[in-house]
């Protein structure tokens, strides 16, 4: 048996949120979200670069927006410390006032610090991998200030090949984290391999569930095998994965995203240069729809505007933030006649439930419609599909319901104001003066997302660009490779067909 | 060697459930019946609902039809009495008399009381998992008089991955349950992974197939993948499995099905509004014909009469209580051109030895032609192939004899039928009125099904619609997404062919 | 790195045979050779049916042929007896003088005695396995004199899913057999699970590869799924197994076969009644090619005279019992556009290397045609494909050679001759006429293959029927469901072409 | 996170070579090349063949190009010293001299030794396997002085079946080498089974990706199952693996290869004669480009000049052992209407970094184009896919830069250059002449690729053909199952348009 909304056209959400059961540290109640420097600077690291970054998300408004975080990626020491209990040391060119130092500007700037490492002998990158090491390592990393960890999964010494052998060796960390006293966020990074959606809620705060994603919104590569309706599993995850080939992956998994323990689709691609508008916008879309931590992979200080404007939606993230928890799903996809030239050709439509907005019994609904054709589609999604988890062929109360349809990018920020943040930052730095361009934008370290939503703030909401009735369709134009996503809330029912 | 009917034309039924290599607790030497509140109610438990529904049971026939559990699944405790070795404890809100006041309510009905938990850390909603506790869980159960344990997948820790490391987990509580000393059933609930078909039998009573079931005929979910032709394993169970994919991954392992230990194909979904008539009398024959448990998942406080009157097909049930214990097998499959919206257009034979009804030499045989198509189609069954188990290419003698046809939903209960008793039972609650109302009904448990098998009770029987004679062809119109269920018997060999 | 044939042209066969990495009880060395009861009589078992089958293997000149193995099957026991060692009991009923009586009749006639049990807690049907026992049962059985014993899977308590759990498991029976000082045939029957070929021949004789076969050429059933190119291993073997499903699988790993370790194709059903005639010869030819053992799995009480000709065809056994002991392997597979009503269109061509009977330098070979298209066809075989395992792209000096074509069914004993044998049986029971009778057939108790081919016996090599020069073609008109078996001899490399 | 080139346009390979995470033993920093008997001789081997082969690869010039080690394959030895510590006794026959007189003299040319062993009770060839003799077989092997160990995967006594049970049997030999305290290089040969891409490099410094390799370009095998698009991994290796069969297996862990520890795509067929000469190119260009050990598996007492002349380019070998110790990877792949009788029509692009030699900020590049159409084609490579690693949809800056083409064939020795060097040696044995004929062949015995490569040897780098501007598309004609190979060299980006 597995849970999900059973009791038609209620909403169990805050049960789900009270009795989950997921480690138990308290932490990513919503899924995480923050920067890291892996995608654009992979083993470039320094003190000097996070915390300039750290800056910009402040100067941003990003951390506003809630992006917490600031992660260290791979290639930070030089070794371990054989006279003081093999610690780990921090390489001393790269970070010359240590780690500890990073840890508290970024506490004083309000966000919080990601560490890296590896459940191997040593990292990806080939530096000292903490198997074996978990105790001094969780030790050290609390001892600095560590208040999340990305863990890897290279060079395992084949420590791996079936769920038993995966999970003890993850669950090691896991124990030493907790072990500490400091809570320290807890990111596997095991690329999928042995189901981690089925152990890694006990012990950890979210797992990858593929290869890494790369910059592109289908190109396959070799180096990311398994694709389309079976590769539920894939024993060698790889990495270029494509953004639709996680999304694929993410289909089959999506019911074990829960508070405290996520799907991790992996980092963010918008602002790195290679996909369209289109395709970020739907990248985006997803990663929020599937409650997918949202981890920056950007190098923010040459951030365009309209990519800046794309992660800036607070109308999006509020549905990654939406307290209930629940991932959007995949109701179905089909294959047009209009193919890209990798053969991308996939429509494919997602909904999930979020909070009530209304106050009244019914859950909001998310949308989301994906066109992976070659050309510009007008889309459907029927209700009774939409709500296909509140009863199978058009049952659910919800489809004998009115609903207003509020378009969630209807309100992105334009391109002019996001350079216009950008051009403020950077004629006063470090002025943390977001707050004050962009007047219209979310702060949710004032009014948490939940609060928001309660609010009925519009900027959370998006705007009613229509509303649909019984039995009712949703449409919309979709972009080759683009997305639209749309809230939808219940209308009183005891409106009139006209009415709506 | 897999053991099968080999003596050709002989019945080897009666050896087989005499020594069966199956758990030895005596019970579900039949596929149990019974109800099971998740698929109406998920979470929302309370004594109040199983006894309401336990008295409908008694009241609308069906305790005397077979259905004798009433099982409580998830989210019915709130923790666990550190002071008091640990023992689980009800939710003293939606059980505030406790469970043992439920099970004696239940047991003065004549009812059996099933009782969920998970071989996990945690059930599947999150509230406290048997993993580590199973000695005082099954003592506690025993305490309380359950007679049946639902025991879940979720939250396992990573014990999972191959047989050996789940049958272990799953081993524990069925030594701790048989350790009590009282006969519990024990129902294995780890949907299908690692292969539970291979070592169930002698752990358990039955054990799921598959993820959860949903109430659609053939719609897929990404949340349920695997199907098709070598589907026949499937590491990700997933839920929201709909009837079709759920036939197709039982034709695999029809043969491991036996007296005492069962391949369950999850519970029904008849009743529960979103598939048409014909599919939920395909669904019910096919889950009978599977030896699947016979598990009832609707309100039974709102049941439509159509719907009673399917569940309430004696000539059905008495296929699925057969004292052979012997479950039918896919005999063939072929795809027509009428394909339903999800592509859905199988047509398929099953057919499966029961006990001879005649005295004679030769097993009664049932037959079942599924419809998968998009509109009603004439389908054919040779003898050749409904018997090919007692000789390939038409050799086994069955074929070169007549054979009665007897169509088991010619006797199914009119609306009216259903709906009257119904109404009685509204006017008179708690009337146990079900006896008087509808005299034609069979009861189970005045007369066993096997006694009533060998009285040839036609209520079981079914009514002759035709014969067929020597290498002939079972023929029948069958409407799109549904399904003929015969049984077949054999006529004297002395009778001529114009005879028949 | 596979052993293979790697000197080009030159015989390496008799390296092979003195070297192999098989168990070393010194038994097997050429496949073995039986019968066992299963197939036709299931449980239906007694000391009867053994001896009175054994006196026809006798009679019928079979075991002349080599057919040595009597093989009692399962439902042989009535439990164990805890005051004697919990040793296994014998059914009195159907062995009322004992298992030792019945082997020591068996050895008075020169057969010996098979025996089954199952490497779990029950056997397949459901009677006391050896899991647990199996020092008790290997010393019970010596002490009976048993010769041969065939080892089950059922009901292994989960002790499978990977190659470490399951050969763990079967290794302690061939432990307990080798402590017995007693030679006794260790033939594994774990249906391929778990790729037995990789650890088989270290500690058994055999091991099957596949699900049970059934009487039919190739009509699928859903309890043997995987089929197809890369239906190399299949988690659920099943039964029911056509005999091209089991073809197709054996055909990825015939290389495992060796002297003292064979792949098992799964007992004969020649003389069961639902093949043709061309069906049975084909599946009689591939077993003897892929070095099965061949099993005996008819009534032979009332054996067809056409069926006791196929078993009888001595150029067949040789191939299989050639003391070379290679596998033939398939070289090409492909679709022809006649199609049968399952879809068996393959036509598929094996070739494999025997002992040289020209005293020359070049090994023989034994090419195997097979037609599954639905209507006769011409067949060819280019020797550059016979002989790629000489060199890939027609590089073999064998191409470049001229070769006798010997047909290895040419010599079938006509049908009015075996009727003769049986009838002289019939007339004469327990004469052991078959000598007498049939005086052109061959006596390997007499003169084994080894020896016959040496001899250039031409029971044993068949008629040359045409021959093949330099880079030509093998032909043969080949029946539906049929196959064509030739033994190619090489020619003196000093004649002419026109010679040829 | 998988470790990859992400400082866009930057060089990181420097960076790689010294921090890798692999096997500590400092060989095979550089994919090692040698000469192993088994492709050509099976196990006909002898100290004469041994040293007469060593004395060949000098007097031709191919220990002067790096072919290094002389690799004594399977059927060496003739079991085990009972009286001394169960050492192994090599075959007297063979070895008069002992094994260490044969190192003694490769060690007095100036190769190394390679020795052969399994992981298992016997070798594949039957002989005595080194499991359970790790220690000793270690001890003897280095001091007989072997520098060089294959480990087979036969006869492994079912301990495989996950990553764990594989790398922990494998581990044991590795550690065993590394307490000798000579370096031996460890080279495992297990076929692939259990993802030793994973944990192969931590113990060893390469590993085997796949069944044995045959001499064809693309004729299937049964025994060598899996192929396509997502065979990534074979739970059955086999052997009779095309050329192309492993290149589509390597084209999914090219990642895994880096300094110390390198994929094994089997030794060489080149010059063994079944291939023609466009594949005997295309597949040393593959394994050269796919960083493969180059392993010699021919009989060179009588290699054909044009062979000699491809196992003799250079320019193609220092891609092999290029510094930067990063394999191309696969970009794309398709097919055409051009089919072979096999089915062959796959077109396909590799391309990858390599060490820069122009002084500049970018790495040169290989492109290799495979053309397995039936017929000559044009074939097309866009800068935007050779360097998408450095950027996706030609983002990268690379894109927009120009390039010499430095076609890596042009300069292959003629075919009578190479039959000099045959002829010279036959007429003046052992006179090691090599560097006196072909005086224009490289020598990297004096001169280390990496240094020549940094002297911008003409000899290493191929002639420029042709330049590629911005944006533009490398074009070569490739023969049948042929290759075109590359390497692009950065041009200074102030040069114009007009002058490229």
């Amino acid at each position: 048996m597995i849970f999900q909304n059973l009791v038609k056209g209620a909403v169990v959400a805050a049960f789900l949120a009270s009795s989950v059961g997921a480690v138990d540290n308290g932490l990513a109640i919503t899924p995480q979200m923050g920067w890291d420097n892996w995608n654009s600077f992979g083993c470039d690291v320094s003190e000097t670069l996070l915390l300039q970054t750290a800056q910009l998300i402040v100067d941003y408004g990003l951390k506003d927006l809630g992006y917490h975080y600031v992660i260290l990626d791979d290639c930070w020491s030089v070794g371990r410390n054989a006279s003081n209990n093999n610690s780990i040391i921090p390489d001393p060119k790269k970070f010359p006032n240590g780690m500890a130092a990073v840890a508290d500007h970024l506490h004083s700037l309000g966000l919080g610090f990601g560490m890296y490492s590896d459940a191997g002998k040593y990292t990806c990158g080939g530096y000292a991998g903490s198997l074996g090491y978990e105790t001094v390592d969780a030790k050290t990393f609390a001892e600095w200030g560590v208040d999340y960890l990305k863990y890897d999964n290279c060079y395992n010494m084949g420590q791996a090949g079936n769920q038993q052998i995966s999970s003890a060796r993850y669950e090691v960390m896991g124990n030493a984290l907790n072990a500490t006293g400091r809570p320290i966020l807890y990111s596997l990074c095991n690329w999928g391999e042995d189901y981690p959606w089925n152990w890694g809620s006990t012990i950890a705060n979210s797992w990858r569930i593929s290869g890494d994603v790369y910059d592109s919104w289908d190109q396959p590569d070799s180096r990311c095998p398994c694709d389309g309706p079976d590769a539920w599993n894939c024993g060698l995850p790889g990495f270029h994965c494509s953004v639709t080939n996680i999304i694929n992956k993410a289909s089959f998994i999506v019911s074990k995203a829960q508070p405290g323990a996520w799907n991790d689709l992996d980092m963010l691609e918008v602002g790195n240069g290679a996909m369209t508008d289109a395709e970020y916008v739907a990248h985006f879309s997803m990663w929020a729809a599937a409650k997918s931590p949202l981890i920056l992979g950007n190098d923010l200080r040459k951030v365009p505007a309209k990519d800046l404007a794309i992660l800036s939606n607070a109308a999006v993230i509020a549905v990654n933030q939406d307290p209930a928890g629940s991932s959007a799903a995949r109701r179905w996809m089909y294959s047009t006649t209009s193919s890209d030239v990798y053969g991308g050709n996939a429509i494919q439509m997602w909904s999930g439930s979020l909070q009530s907005t209304t106050g009244g019994t019914y859950s909001d609904m998310v949308v989301v419609l994906i066109n992976g054709a070659n050309e510009s589609m007008v889309l459907n999604a029927t209700l009774a599909d939409i709500f296909i988890d509140n009863g199978a062929s058009g049952t659910a109360p919800q489809v004998k319901m009115s609903w207003e349809v509020r378009d969630l990018w209807a309100n992105r920020m334009s391109e002019s104001e996001a350079q216009a943040i950008i051009d403020a930052t950077s004629a006063a730095p470090n002025a943390t003066n977001a707050t004050t361009v962009g007047s219209g934008r979310y702060n949710a370290t004032q009014t948490s997302y939940a609060q928001g939503l309660k609010n009925n703030d519009t900027l959370l909401l998006g705007n009613v660009t229509s509303t649909v009735g019984p039995s009712g369709t949703v449409t919309a134009t979709v972009d080759s490779h683009g997305a639209a996503m749309f809230r939808l809330r219940a209308l009183p029912t005891g409106m009139k067909r006209d009415e709506l």
